[in-house]
């Protein structure tokens, strides 16, 4: 369903087709792909509700806030996404970093989501797409792993049922532990069964293969039924939670901690709280955007990241591509509509999209299913979602949350890349500490690791009669000083008469600074009498270094010629070196070369 | 003089050496040094009193502070420096800075001086000395073209003999245009004599040919004393004005503006000043921290850069080396030590340093008799200083930085780099505005341009028959997608059956993103039953991807052999093709390699 471009469109035709991809696929929708997105919504709806309520608690906000956040995306995906499988919403690491910046306040959590989708619209207008390409692999994985641990034990008390204890994951770690004796004993069955029967209906889906048509019928039947169960295996969880808290709230007695009232009804439709009424006056808007502070770049650079390697990892799978800058689109306009949901900053969710894409689903059509399901389940199952318990949600994000944990990394970079393991570090302790702190760290550290090679690119020195220079890629501004020094040293150091040949055939580009360098090394070699020739410059940079009209330029199109011109010269000076015992002969410059 | 180490020296005493290199060059001082140090010495010495004195004015300091911050450089860096040219003091570019940053308060300049020698000493323990490599040519052209407009046109209200021109350089140009008519007479006819004065002595030292033996005696002996009145022009043109204003105010009628009393005698040793006392309170310690910003940033790094860069130069010139980091602790404790005598931030004056290696100093020893001359003109000249016609200072100061203004940089960048001029022409627009906006913008530019050429590699590719891709430099992690859609794209569109070969040879290093994203490719590209090898991968980097263990990674240590390889598995594709039109007859795969 996912059509190319058609030749012989109006730029404005291919510029609105570009910025509305539902009008590639919609005119070309079959009943065929309506059955299949039909059965991939509805599974995907099953997954996202009680995910949403979940993920509510992780942001630190009222349950309903996670509902509210799981609509309007899938909406607006339908109709500007680029990518079939990617299914937009609520996630648990865009949830924890509401938690950080929106202190656990509906109010910064709307206006955050407003924002965010300003900055996200932005930069997808301004195609500022290829800044993503900054955000290096080691960041990525060390923010994920940190980011597993730290949800999954922030749900370590809702199993427990222990309540009051802090945010901050050194001090939760330290207060769980204190108060495990407190553990009630209730939640902590439910949400251990809970996980067991996660997991157990996981690895079933896993081991799942189709059946033989030699099988027999019962068996060829039950597959896709387990295949079902495993896949709304969240969905069945919770119910099943809610129908034993249930039981035991009619029988009188409640060992469960559960969820609480959920306000019934459709959220309003109001812009977001550009300032917010507290007891003793009002907190302006200036004063919300400061107190959110780096949020405001953390929360969409990482909402588009996430989106971004989403939709790229299944556009790859599945074969079609997306537009970086459209996905950018896409989410800045689905977080700002949002926002008069009272949505909270929602993103691209990897399980979610791989259970779209599982349950085969044919284009963003199957968006539109989700999202009208989760707006039946606001209109008429509030009533019931006070049923549920805690530890229940607490199990759903703890099996989603830790397949994210990636512990082979460490020993692939060690093996493969042990200098990556900087930055993997960095970000994966920090992130314990506070996630912003942990990826700013991350990025900051393979930026300097990037520069530091750019500044210190690899230069072979090999002396065989004359110097051969080569360094081992383009001279930028930082490196010129470097190259200077190393050849300046070498060849003073070496025996004279001394002979320097630059070989530049790894150089692509060189800029002005190191252009000026090469000229004060021409001439500080040229007042001891060594020479300092050039060899297999590429045609741009002989250009540059043509036009700057060196003083003593030299160019050889290859190293042999390079060294046949030394051997002459160096011929030359030691006859002149004889000489001069005697009487000097020096032959004139003008006849070497 | 400037001596190397000594072999055979305990790790302790190489150590001390290096922090000391006094202890290199003092053991072997000799009379005829002496006699070339104190004419050196004396020289530099008439040149920066009156320096000192017109400097003090562009920072917005009462004059006697010149004075205090021009003699512990001199001390100190006799002590510590590596470069027997360099001297520090007061310079034109630091003096501008502490205009911006320090309010034109003394207590703020000295605290400024004090906080900026930490800073430095810091960086010069932490051997951050390579940091000034990411200051890139263009920005230091564009920042010292525009400080030599601004600081000239500063001094223009001096010259003029107006009164209360607003700071801010465009405020500046409308307010002194404005109020032209208002010029004093006396003022601008002194000014501009100094000036034609300056400029005259300055073109003659120029010109000035050493006399031949065959030209009379009179001849031979006038050219030096010519040279050292050229020399020392600044203190001569500043006498000669200070003698025409003292007969005006012995006659009664003072048609000049003058420079008013100087407190006699030397500053009191005395710590910075930690806390200011205002009318109504103190100003606390953090306060004056926040007020000056980025002045503690940007003082500390362009006073090191200036220093650096000058020792660099001459250095270069005169054949012996630098040690940078060295430079940053003898900067950082001259401005530490300075702080205590009041000094104002100081660093490198190219101009005096000119002086001082023209007249042939012979060892940092010159440094001492300066700074002892400046020390007995601050004991007994101070009451003289008092007729010195501010006009006259202004001529100073403008002789001195006109010739940093550099028009031909914009004709050359235009010519060797066009790209380069981005940076510059930021730096040089914004450095009007503010200096500090100049800098920072126009290093975030250079190194946003740096960034991009590692994010965007030239990429080769050659299409015949395979597909030839050949990136131009190593693989950061910003490229990694970027090789991947051009090599997916252009795999894809080529007619099948395609064989993609990546040249590797000028690929010196890679990431693990990178591996990653090769990775990534070669499965996609197997989806699609395009083969992608290897060739004349470097020896670490074929390492890398051999550690990383790819799925289908072949190398072949030669373009030709992979081609010869592409060829063979093309034809048996081929035949493939017409055999599956009858029945399919596909070698196994292992047969091909």
């Amino acid at each position: 369903m996912w059509v190319p471009r058609e030749p012989g469109q109006r730029w404005w035709q291919r510029e609105v087709r570009r910025r509305l991809p539902v009008l590639g696929w919609l005119p070309r929708y079959s009943l065929s792909c309506l059955r299949l997105d039909l059965t991939a919504g509805v599974t995907v709806g099953l997954t996202v509700v009680p995910q949403a309520l979940a993920y509510a608690e992780v942001a630190g906000l009222p349950v309903q806030y996670g509902l509210y956040s799981s609509f309007v995306g899938c909406f607006v995906y339908c109709l500007l996404g680029t990518a079939k499988d990617v299914t937009l919403g609520p996630t648990a690491i865009m949830s924890l970093l509401v938690s950080s910046y929106a202190f656990h306040d509906p109010a910064y959590a709307v206006l955050l989501a407003f924002l965010s989708g300003c900055i996200q619209l932005a930069m997808g207008l301004l195609h500022l797409g290829f800044l993503l390409d900054f955000v290096s692999c080691p960041v990525i994985k060390g923010f994920t792993s940190a980011a597993s641990i730290t949800i999954s034990f922030n749900q370590v008390k809702n199993i427990l049922g222990l309540q009051g204890i802090p945010r901050q994951f050194f001090l939760q770690v330290y207060e769980t532990l204190r108060r495990i004796g407190e553990t009630r004993a209730g939640d902590a069955i439910l949400g251990l069964s809970c996980l067991a029967a996660l997991a157990g209906l996981r690895a079933m889906k896993n081991r799942l293969h189709p059946a033989a048509s030699t099988e027999p019928l019962a068996t060829r039947a039950s597959i896709p039924l387990v295949r079902s169960c495993a896949t709304a295996r969240n969905a069945l969880v919770v119910l099943a939670a809610g129908l034993v808290a249930y039981s035991f709230q009619v029988s009188g007695s409640q060992p469960l901690t559960l969820t609480g009232s959920v306000p019934r009804g459709l959220p309003p439709f109001r812009p977001p709280p550009f300032s917010k009424a507290v007891p003793n006056g009002t907190v302006p808007f200036g004063r919300m955007v400061q107190d959110m502070g780096a949020g405001l770049a953390v929360v969409p650079l990482l909402g588009v990241l996430e989106t971004v390697a989403i939709a790229k990892a299944f556009a790859s799978q599945n074969d079609y591509r997306i537009d970086a800058n459209q996905e950018l689109l896409a989410m800045g306009t689905a977080n700002i509509l949002g926002s008069f949901f009272s949505s909270y900053p929602i993103t691209g969710s990897f399980g979610r999209t791989a259970v779209n894409a599982q349950t085969g689903v044919c284009t963003p059509m199957g968006g539109l299913v989700t999202g009208t399901l989760v707006l039946l389940s606001l209109a008429y199952l509030t009533s019931l979602f006070c049923y549920i318990p805690k530890a229940a949600l607490a199990a759903v994000i703890i099996s989603a949350v830790v397949p994210m944990f990636d512990a082979r990394i460490f020993r692939t970079l060690w093996r493969v890349k042990r200098l990556d393991l900087v930055p993997l570090c960095v970000t994966f302790l920090l992130c314990f500490w506070e996630v912003q702190y942990g990826i700013m760290a991350g990025m900051l550290v393979s930026g300097i690791l990037l520069l530091y090679s750019v500044a210190r690119p690899p230069i072979k020195v090999l002396e065989q009669g004359v110097l051969l220079v080569q360094p081992g890629s383009s001279l930028h501004f930082p490196a010129a000083d470097h190259l200077r020094d190393i050849i300046r040293d070498r060849a003073l150091a070496a025996s004279s008469p001394c002979f320097v040949i630059l070989d530049g055939h790894h150089i692509t580009s060189i800029d002005y600074t190191a252009v000026v360098g090469l000229a004060e090394l021409l001439q500080d070699l040229h007042k001891h009498s060594i020479s300092l020739v050039f060899c297999s410059l590429q045609d741009p940079v002989l250009r540059t270094l043509l036009a700057a009209d060196l003083e003593g330029f030299r160019h050889f199109p290859s190293w042999e010629e390079a060294a046949r011109c030394s051997e002459a010269e160096l011929e030359v000076s030691r006859t002149a070196c004889i000489d001069s015992t005697g009487e000097s002969s020096l032959l004139p410059a003008g006849l070497i070369q």
